[in-house]
């Protein structure tokens, strides 16, 4: 039985749906709202319903943009010639933020998880496809799902997929990350960047 | 530099300025908030301007309240004669959750503190005196002020600005929390405990 009054109940319910917030933040975050002044607690709510009426999924990589089709994908100067297959718009902005790549994405919005009846009709499967028959330029797929099993076996799912149309398809590499240290690498992560050594020349 | 369409950047933003949420953990809250459907995003929106718009603060005990004077100030079957003197309506919350004082409150919203700038006036503490002094029914306050030194400061504080009255004026007991291990607590929390020990009659 709470004690607080029902708008601030309603409003610490809200936030404690949050993923990570307990009641306990919910409650601290909920009191630290009620002392912001009015303009930043509207503000708040304003970028809330901003971002969901505002944003959409480009309806050709499917990532989140303003603009459909989004800037990624209407940008002239990119490597129209590879696309990189990721499991969400995160992971796009991840490998953005690295300004290295130059090509475009294919967000599939999830991964194959038999245990959660996700299957490859669930997420942006199908689409990617389909966007590959369709476009004459795309050469190469790189498959960016995360290194795990649900990544890995997506990743296997769509090789075998796309395969048989020619393009060539590829996997991010896994091994030891950079600054990382041996001795914390578990062992399948380790066993792999044994396997996966490279001569130096 | 983000990577991401302007609104989405603009949740994150106000997001990570709640105490606590970090850039990543804004990220993920932001992206959550995305894929929620809108009816639950704007259910989140409305509770935090409703909070903030519906909300104000007693104008007789300070604490938060749709109506004013509040739920507790208006209740005739509270105990008139005894008020509790704390820091935040969130103490308030915590003592009424016990569900056994039956007086009334005083909310402080703050605790002297000189390092931070903050004086007795800066807090709800004259209020408290005036009340007093209006007052002909208040035989105790109970000054439950967080148990640290701003806190036993204040309490102080009000002490001797009470006393004269003639009020009594009484103070939480400190020790040994129920459920706690005497090897964990603190020196000064182990010697209050031994210093107010009290005899088992």
């Amino acid at each position: 039985m709470s004690k607080y009054p029902r708008p601030l109940d309603r409003l610490i319910t809200e936030l404690a749906k949050l993923p990570g917030i307990g009641q306990k933040t919910a409650q601290r975050l909920a009191f630290h709202i009620l002392s912001m002044n009015g303009e930043s607690a509207m503000d708040l709510a304003k970028s809330i319903v901003d971002a969901k009426q505002q944003l959409r999924y480009c309806s050709v990589c499917g990532n989140l943009t303003e603009e459909d089709p989004c800037e990624i994908c209407s940008d002239s100067t990119r490597d129209r010639s590879c696309v990189c297959v990721v499991e969400s718009p995160r992971d796009v902005a991840a490998i953005e933020r690295m300004r290295e790549y130059k090509g475009l994405y294919h967000v599939l919005h999830g991964v194959i998880s038999p245990i959660d009846g996700v299957g490859p009709n669930d997420i942006n499967m199908k689409q990617l496809i389909v966007r590959l028959r369709e476009s004459e330029e795309i050469k190469e797929v790189i498959l960016a799902t995360n290194p795990n099993i649900e990544g890995e076996a997506t990743a296997m799912y769509a090789a075998k997929l796309i395969k048989p149309s020619g393009i060539r398809v590829s996997r991010i590499a896994h091994g030891v990350p950079i600054g990382g240290d041996l001795d914390y690498t578990d062992d399948v992560t380790l066993s792999i960047a044994m396997e996966s050594r490279r001569e130096i020349p």
